[in-house]
């Protein structure tokens, strides 16, 4: 193990030296004129796995961005552990905001400054070289290995899924590792184990069947942007809590000791409420803020428009106002099943006044894996040798589609081991990854391959 | 007065060709381009009031477009009345839905087709019509006359104003005759005594500094969106009260004879909801549908946006939402008491979690005419001799702001004998006038001016 983490110190240069080269290639996934870009990065991705002595390695060609495969299946009775990650990144404008070449990776201060540099390359990257330190060191790993590194993740993973359900066998694994979220907090090393699911809705009122003077008509029919915000008003309840019946029926209450894990974390509501720039914080009564925002569900308009929105006043009573209202949802509640009981609340609370069509855009399914699983706890001592500190657990408010496929089609814990932080600027601008995070994810990776290797 | 009468019966064709002259004439005052045409269209005023024998008659530049003014004060110890109407008129885009040329005239199915030939050339032409009979058969007039024909009216008759307030001694009366509104219905004579006011207000809620993730940030902070909807609901109580506190306190209870006359106005319920293509219609709880439309204080969003407004799902937690809301007063609401009132209101019940700004846009004051005026009266029995149809008396429930001006300025009850019909396509294109209802108009312009002798 020693001689491992040595060659690891000793080569940290080399790695960054890669990873540069890695994060020169332009593999934007929507865009479609950098086509050939993404496909020269699978191959680096392809002719990197051969390098670090993956076997079987292979392209696989999809609908849109090829996928790359590769495995190292030589410690036969131990466990295999699938990781994941992608090689396509977000598109780089406003190019204007950016202080170097996104595609031309500068170190400073302590960071490695390129799109992709956190999202995802910095982070697949890092276990990459944990293989190949094995590799190099012991001839072999601890565990099974297989690599399966995506170009679609930033555009929806839509083949990614059918690969997952076409390609079970070769995927079969006893757990799967991403490293794709954010530490809790600066230097805390951060087992996921909760990802939110989402239920996305479309409400339209409809009132008289054309815009009408407000003066001649007003006070004789319902009013449609008056009838939307009563029936946005009444989602919730002055204690935050969501009014739709069955909503929290199928949630799972937090065990004593989920909840006292909460209370490690460390979190300042009022760093939290400044930084946003509001005078007090809101959400469900009975929840603290690390609970709400990652645990709990929620109900949020994410967009409302009817009547007349430019500059002054146009006495319009209008036909029509529509607005958007989406639900963050936590295990094992069912997108599909919430989306059913959102329309017929609506619909139940509006008046016949109006005519009211209620739509689903959009849904996903929560994630949760528990942070007592073995690989769970064998990732969290990993990271805690690793960083020299305790990790703790926390679940994330977002959605991430992918890992809940990979929990479901594969049947195996998902091991969330993030390693970057919410300020690296992931999507936007000048991203940038810690070094002292990339140096500290292979060892996490090690230690975690040797972890594993007792399961 | 049967000579008058004769004389007019005789003229009709001579009067519709001169009307055609006048509505030739694109004095369309919002269009710069039309510049010379509404100076133009002032001098044919100018020369028709001479004509029909006023004296004093003269244009009186303002710092948009003139005033044309003309008076015959040839009764003296008898009331003087003021007729007041508009020389300019609408745009006429959209130009492919007109049928025929706005600006040339046409006589089909028993209407005058043409930009102004309701709105309101075809209006004030009817007193021109009247006053121009008396002069030619009796050489006088039963009651000093003065005429005040304006060319702003639809950009604001903002100098119209300021006219006003300069030359009370020159535009003194004992009443102002206006012929711009529209009969209740078809064949039915109508006086309106009241216009409602109006009180245009715009809400801002402001939320986290910035547009957030709503699957990071969901749940922890007010959504302006939601926050904004819940005010909305708090404005109305379920039986379509305002709840702002104070704002009923200045409205002025029908009277047991006001509410018997609208009880007397055909109107059906079933009909306008068909029209409307609602299923229901919704209002203040105890009063009909007319009362409602014209009669009482109402409250209507008039535009509403915040958030992610285009196709499709976007998991934003906006940073702001705003509405526009406004409320049509009544006799004797002052806007700028209820602006403040609602101000106080919508900032009491915002949660301390979100930021709330109130904007008072626009406002202005209702007006009302006893229907119990002898100069009401007198109207009244001339549009029923007219029509052969008693009147009825009404109020509109839009706002005429000069209207307000004339009552306060000149001390005077405003009389509005309007002619014209709902169905007149005013301001849109096929702008029609019956000329049934010209005709009508003609007689019951002699006959007030007949029946205002005796007051």
């Amino acid at each position: 193990m020693d001689k491992v983490l040595n060659y690891i110190g000793k080569n940290q240069k080399r790695y960054l030296k890669e990873l540069t080269e890695y994060l020169s290639i332009p593999s934007i996934s929507t865009l479609k004129t950098h086509k050939t870009d993404v496909a020269r990065c699978a191959g680096f991705v392809s002719d990197h796995l051969k390098k670090i002595g993956m076997k079987k390695v292979k392209i696989f060609k999809t609908k849109g961005h090829p996928i790359v495969y590769g495995e190292w299946m030589g410690a036969p009775g131990k466990p295999t552990v699938l990781i994941y990650g992608h090689y396509d990144v977000q598109p780089v404008d406003p190019l204007n905001l950016w202080n170097s070449d996104p595609f031309k990776a500068v170190v400073k201060d302590g960071k490695i400054w390129a799109r992709g540099a956190n999202d995802n390359k910095g982070q697949n990257f890092i276990h990459m070289k944990s293989v190949e330190a094995y590799m190099a060191v012991e001839g072999r790993l601890p565990v099974n290995v297989k690599f399966i590194i995506e170009g679609e993740e930033e555009i929806g993973s839509e083949n990614l899924e059918i690969f997952l359900k076409h390609n079970q066998k070769l995927l079969k694994c006893d757990a799967v590792l991403i490293s794709d979220t954010s530490l809790f907090a600066e230097d805390q090393p951060t087992i996921s184990y909760g990802l939110r699911g989402l239920c996305y809705m479309e409400i339209e009122v409809t009132g008289p069947n054309k815009d009408l003077h407000s003066g001649s008509f007003g006070g004789s029919v319902a009013n449609p942007i008056n009838e939307l915000a009563k029936i946005i008003s009444k989602l919730q309840d002055n204690n935050g809590k969501i009014k739709i019946p069955n909503f929290y029926k199928d949630v799972i209450p937090f065990t004593k000791k989920e909840r006292e894990n909460f209370k490690t974390l460390k979190f300042s509501d009022g760093k939290f409420a400044k930084e946003l720039g509001v005078k007090e914080l809101q959400g469900e009564k009975g929840y603290s803020t690390v609970e709400r925002i990652s645990a709990r569900p929620t109900l949020d308009c994410n967009g409302i428009v009817g009547g007349f929105t430019g500059e002054g006043a146009k006495t319009v009573l209008p036909s029509k106002a529509s607005a958007k209202v989406s639900m963050r949802l936590v295990p094992y509640q069912d997108p599909v099943k919430i989306a059913r009981e959102f329309k017929k609340y609506v619909m139940s609370i509006a008046p016949k006044s109006v005519k009211v069509e209620v739509k689903e855009l959009h849904g996903g399914l929560p994630f949760y894996t528990s942070f007592e699983n073995d690989y769970v706890v064998a990732a969290a001592n990993a990271l805690s040798k690793a960083f020299g500190r305790k990790a703790v657990y926390s679940r994330e408010g977002g959605s991430i589609p992918i890992v809940v496929e990979f929990a479901n089609q594969l049947k195996a814990p998902v091991i969330l081991m993030g390693l970057g932080l919410d300020s690296d600027n992931i999507h936007s601008p000048n991203e940038h990854f810690h070094l002292s995070n990339f140096e500290r994810g292979v060892l996490s990776s090690v230690y975690f391959l040797k972890e594993a290797e007792e399961l």
